[in-house]
């Protein structure tokens, strides 16, 4: 057949060793590879159901909740995102979206997909909303969901959520959290923060590959979903009623459908994405081995001694300290250095990616990450060791020798004269 | 925290070596498993985009098809049908539905939610939709989209599709299949068709695990979709020029932007799913290193071989056997036999699966599958075996002895006399 390639025209897959300090995907746990090279079970049997059980009892730890709905969508997550969504947004609902960067533009533009009515309330890139502000907006638009990001990767800040739960509900809203850039690296707590809705992914502080979206679901927000359940007509069975709300805009995103699947009725929807699955269980798994306190105070100690280094070189760091992301931090490219000629170096003669930066920030940031497995002192170090030689080699006139032991002071805590003396 | 569960409370990965013989999920191939232990890249290095290069190679001849888009959808099967429909159809567009199976009526369900008027051709279950009858309802109903399953796993049939892409374009009217249950197994055509998009899955034919699917779309379907393409405003550039048609109704499933990830524009959309196309990638290459032509011959063999012992032992097999499906072979359940209970014997007895059926047919019909790399003779006499075993121990009255007999004459395509002397 003339369509046909030569198999051997590509070759073994064999992709280069590289270090992935940038905003995400990062490198994954090894375990987590692994552990996808376990052969595949059929959706029903009683191993795999017992898989995704176990899945659910890891997860809630890791969303701090106790939700039952604890669970994967099968995507990346994206596909976490538009599922809470356009499962909890009716077209024509005001929702309310707490943006401060690119991924709350990117809930305002899923949501105008929706056919949601929406409203923002905004703070600078590098800055984030404060609750009053938050408060304000509610009262002033009424809407049925307030979503925000929990850590916007764009911009590196964190939205603290303290009390952001309470003040949707008082209004009578729904909340929805997407925390995709800090489930594993920063303290998600849904219960204490009292949201209703938490997605996330694995290709971060969890250390795994993009392709599957945990996410939690409350109480409130599971009865709201499943009144707008419609069970597909292939697979009808007695005793199942649908909802009376408005159909749910996607099949495949449909919540409903996928609790059906995920609970003890075990109705077919699509098939579940079993290696992805394997590798979330194993994610859960070495995140609760190491202990999420332990976890996320190693993430807080890899984003101080990457701000600290990068600060001794002479960088200037991006945004507001007080509400930095732990797990990713920007720098300012200096004046008369070509970005991309330095993060190319990095690649070529390191093999360390650094990332590039979105929409106003493109060209002006670079964005450092150390997420889950890469969130440890000696890829911090190498990093900072590498992009000072980078920086030296672009002709940038940096003091040598001095982000090294800054971050290695801020990585214990003690100040740096302590460490040199 | 009490939140925190004990991490020794779920062992190790380790998945019973059950064989898969039902409808799919089936066994993924060793290779591909492997494959999925390659660490993870940015998805925008060099290597990494080549990578997906190459799977825009790999998988045209896999889709019968010279088409530039050729790539994948992050999510299950079904995730790439909803993207096809999603991107495809505008809300009120008239679609025509070729209906003979549960997957057709999964279209409706996808097509009613994206607000199309829905039209359908039907067969009963367990016939195919004669190209006439298609072609009478495209005079009636003046559809801008024809969509079709080529085979519906849940009949076990295979709707035949030379002369389909004709009949659509001859009526200014875009074509679909969804071919999940068909590619790597059974001839794909895409051009030969004349169709414009085809979807498929990983998890059956080609032997990998659910999570991935590839797609391929003409150029007429491609211009359509860009003249929805809009993109999102926290990474607008300079000189992209967004569409006058109505925006796509998801943002995760807006073919157009994934085209532009997958074009040297390389805009940034989700995350690839970067260790499900390393799947995908070892997928092809071991589909297309056996040679296609005798890939399909595989399976036809195995579905020969299974409808002959089956046949042999007694069992009445469903359908129209002009157009079976050759991965796939529904027998009718005997009077008086628990149907579950046997599958039970199979599974615990065996460690094989054949599966249970959807809808008319639940109850009534089992399905046994022999897909990729499970579609070898071994396999197929092995689960014979069993079935004879676990038939005979239901207490079902069964000549012994002639199932793989009769099968092995089957896949050699000898008579079973020829055999036996």
């Amino acid at each position: 057949m003339s369509l046909e390639l030569d198999p051997l025209l590509f070759g073994e897959i064999d992709p280069p060793q590289r270090l992935l300090m940038g905003p995400g995907p990062v490198n994954a746990h090894p375990r987590v590879l692994r552990a996808m090279s376990a052969d595949l079970l059929g959706q029903f049997d009683p191993e795999m159901t017992g898989y995704m059980e176990q899945v659910m009892a890891l997860y809630r730890p890791i969303f701090g909740t106790r939700n039952r709905w604890t669970m994967l969508v099968d995507g990346t997550a994206r596909a976490g995102i538009e599922a809470a969504l356009v499962s909890l947004v009716r077209p024509g609902d005001t929702v309310l979206v707490v943006n401060f960067g690119r991924f709350g533009l990117l809930l305002t533009e899923i949501l105008q997909r929706i056919g949601a009515r929406i409203e923002t309330v905004e703070a600078p890139w590098g800055e984030v909303v404060p609750l009053e502000a938050i408060s304000d907006a509610i009262a002033r638009t009424a809407p049925r969901l307030v979503a925000t990001i929990h850590g916007d990767t764009s911009t590196t800040m964190a939205q603290p959520l303290d009390g952001f739960g309470a003040l949707c509900r008082a209004a009578g809203a729904l909340s929805y959290v997407d925390a995709t850039a800090t489930i594993g690296g920063m303290e998600l707590a849904a219960d204490r923060w009292d949201v209703d809705v938490v997605t996330g992914g694995l290709q971060k502080c969890l250390g795994g590959p993009s392709g599957s979206a945990p996410i939690t679901i409350s109480e409130a927000a599971a009865e709201q979903i499943f009144a707008r359940r419609h069970t597909e007509a292939g697979i009808r069975m007695a005793g199942l009623v649908d909802g009376q709300g408005p159909r749910i805009g996607s099949n495949y995103f449909d919540l409903a459908m996928i609790m059906d699947y995920w609970s003890e009725k075990r109705l077919n929807h699509h098939t579940e994405a079993t290696s992805m699955l394997y590798a979330a269980r194993e994610c859960a798994r070495v995140a609760l081995a190491e202990g999420l306190a332990t976890r996320y105070d190693r993430h807080a100690r890899a984003g101080r001694a990457m701000t600290a280094g990068l600060r001794a070189m002479g960088l200037t760091v991006f945004g507001d300290d007080a509400h930095r992301m732990t797990n990713v931090t920007g720098a300012h490219i200096p004046e008369g250095i070509d970005g991309e000629a330095v993060r190319r170096t990095m690649r070529e003669a390191f093999e360390i990616e650094i990332g590039t930066a979105f929409g106003p920030l493109q060209g002006k940031v670079w964005r450092l990450g150390a997420m889950g497995y890469n969130a440890m002192r000696h890829k911090v170090l190498i990093t900072l060791g590498a992009l000072e030689a980078s920086l030296r080699m672009a002709g940038f006139a940096l003091p040598l020798g001095e982000a090294v032991p800054a971050a290695m002071a801020a990585w214990t805590d003690r100040p740096v004269q302590d460490e040199r003396a």
